[in-house]
């Protein structure tokens, strides 16, 4: 099975994902500094989920480049990654409405969680498709970036009981953790 | 004629139809756990058509693997394949309002045999191109599990006169039906 | 330069275009026979558009398949083309809630001249930078069916003062004429 | 690292950006004349903004075709540009709404500059990456284009305090400039 594929088909779904976000930001109907402040809180939500789907599509690029075969399991966990992705544009627009609310917050960062397991669920099927001593594996095998992630997205469930912005919180630091992408990969291919 | 563009461009159609499903879950106007559960309905019927779209792509994907020529007639099927999966985002719509009201669960299962019909149509098409001892023929000969898709369909469109659901419902029966990709075509490749 | 990120960013946007014609349609808020066929003149226009979008993007593919080298002008003409074809989706969204209204249908003929126009801007760019003796030139030679299908965009435009239905009717009946890919670049490509 | 997954994906956002600019063109609920003039100023801020898009995008292809090497850095400053090209369809469904107000027209003029910058950031991180015996580095030595056009944008932002127009008008000041692609690159393709 060619993974060309399905690289086009997750670079497409990640591209109009990070694009359709913007529709839920709306021009106000005034055109008063005040209008434009009241878009101060749905423009955070907004950046936080621009970076945070940006960085999964940087992380994804670097994930295939060392990939040699897929499988079928592999397709089904690239399509649950895709699938709790798809549903950040609709908690982005929530929590960008309700920016100190618990319910949207939560519902947040239960998604970024969820990315968070798919995208390590993805990183295992291909890790177990291409064999232990693949490129891929070698990679994986210490990288703690992933695990300290989802840690960090548990948090972020827990703490919106007490302060709900900690939802877009858990992931603004996800996102300042992987902002340098894995040196392992990039040495690699050197 | 070259299949790679018309890979290209079926994966784009697919990729924004799987993404837009998600502009019809609007984020809720409260924060209270009930303003979320009235999105259960919505959500569920999102759920099901995201995982029917990911196996029609999926299964486009391992057609189109085995193919070695196309011609007019195939770029028309798979256009006509593209036309009834476009109008899943709208019937995804309408039956997320109503689970339980006939009219949309109809209008769902018709639309989900249109596409099965249409999947077959185009499976013939490039059948008829490639020649009857092409990879794709060997392939399609005994698969059985497009005929009964279909049939599935066709129980779904009557059983909504009697039990609404079956329109969503004869769509998830097809989806575990499809879950695993042909086993033939994975062994042809190895 | 090279045409394939050209046909990949066309393919693209006619892709989304293709696909958001789709968010016009807007799904009832009543479940009844009534509120569906309120349905039909939207999604007569859906469908016209659909075809006529199909159209393009098969004779595009057609037409880049014979070409080799391509410049800064054909890049422009390529641009102009589909900045016509983007606003399809607002015409037909006019035009599918007043389907027999002069103004919509005008401005819906308009648009499709517009895109004829440009189209054969394309044409003779490519045909100018490829040379008399390249094969998308020889193809292009004795092509009646573009000029004809813009005088029947313009007999469109000028019917829709008697016979508003002309404005979807045009882009009907060039559909139907271009329903059958040149015949000339298949035969040069076997 | 490969260049062409960030090409594809660039492509994909940018096709996605130019062609949801055109869901704030809003079908008129009338079908008179002055319905459809009222489209006049979105219409105007839609073209401006079409042109610029297609502007960038023409340029991110022809400053790629020389590009060999890309890294992290490059994957940042590219994801930078990305942003603020996605919030061109905000800014010009706002300007499109109030085409004479100061603060849309200072928030359009402001994005534009951020886009401008972001792009000659990536520049500068291509030139970087590929060192200064570079085709993308000899290209970029002499360009004085992309400071001129900062220098537009910047006046833009200013001007908007007496003229607020200048924010659109300077985009397509800066269009105009850009129109013809450097030739520069085109001649080292020859």
């Amino acid at each position: 099975m060619t993974k060309s594929r399905v690289e086009a088909f997750t670079d497409g779904v990640i591209a109009i994902l990070i694009t359709i976000l913007v529709l839920d930001l709306h021009a106000p109907t005034a055109t008063s500094w005040a209008a434009l402040g009241e878009l101060g809180e749905p423009f955070f939500a907004y950046v936080v989920s621009f970076i945070a789907i940006a960085i999964y599509w940087n992380n994804h690029h670097h994930l295939y480049q060392t990939v040699k075969k897929i499988n079928g399991a592999v397709l089904w966990a690239n399509t649950a990654l895709l699938f709790w992705l798809s549903l950040l544009p609709f908690a982005t627009a929530w929590v960008g409405e309700h920016l100190t609310a618990f319910l949207p917050e939560l519902v947040y960062a239960v998604i970024s969680l969820m990315c968070g397991l798919t995208y390590n669920l993805l990183n295992r099927c291909l890790v177990s498709v291409n064999g232990p001593q693949s490129s891929v594996a070698v990679i994986s095998r210490h990288d703690r970036k992933r695990w300290l992630s989802l840690l960090i997205y548990l948090i972020g469930c827990i703490l919106t009981l007490l302060w709900p912005l900690a939802g877009l919180g858990a992931s603004l630091v996800v996102s300042v953790l992987w902002f340098i992408p894995n040196q392992r990969v990039e040495q690699e291919f050197k």
